[in-house]
């Protein structure tokens, strides 16, 4: 089977809310919106942000209270861009969960939350290529 | 900034018991594993599966109770291949959240979750372009 994620689609209970915080803080374009849904091209694959009742319904299973277990992370290209992009996605409507610094495994990192409370860690990891079209390869 | 995810980090319990479902259930590779983590290179990111504590600890919040409001997909070439595809997941620890039927939208999708609770969307979906490389393209 192909190693491939087609879509991430994150729960959400307004979707202006949470656009202000893809669009404004990260700078993303939509590729698609209604009034349900808005999906993001990334780099292979789609970043869907969905009315979390519709979701919840669709895969037959309710979130519950507590955020879940998981992270998402964007690579930024230096430690500047760490912190000035942080900045800016809480200016968007993100919470802050950790300030960034230099983890144990070496480059730098940070974590805001989303609006609707998913995580995303910002880091620099100079050990992982990335390139024009914004595919990721695993390095050490 | 690049329309970029590099890394899907999801908390788990038990390495092996993960490892199980995402190697025997999917068919995929690691790409690197230790006592802690295992990551898959993906289609231009990676999937982690990270022990929880460690996780919880790294972005300074805990998942709370419930798996959260997301979820994974995978697209499937097929309709049969999303129905032998969520049987081997199943086969491999995971849970059966939705069988496979045809959503209003179009197309062919079933849910199942992995061993730790995190849901996989298991779709055909043939709007949407893979290349030979996974990499998903948007389309109506």
């Amino acid at each position: 089977m192909q190693q491939q994620i087609s879509v991430i689609t994150l729960g959400i209970a307004d979707l202006a809310r949470s656009k202000r915080f893809y669009v404004e803080g990260f700078g993303w374009k939509p590729v698609f919106e209604n009034d349900d849904v808005v999906f993001y091209q990334m780099n292979g694959l789609m970043l869907g942000t969905w009315l979390r009742p519709q979701l919840e319904d669709d895969m037959r299973r309710p979130g519950g209270d507590g955020p879940g277990a998981f992270s998402l992370a964007h690579n930024a290209p230096d430690e500047a861009t760490v912190d000035s992009l942080i900045d800016r996605l809480v200016a968007a409507g993100g919470s802050l969960l950790r300030k960034a610094d230099a983890p144990p495994h070496g480059g730098y990192r940070g974590y805001v939350a989303d609006p609707d409370g998913h995580s995303w860690e910002i880091a620099f990891n100079p050990a992982w290529p990335i390139d024009a079209e914004g595919h990721v390869t695993f390095g050490i």
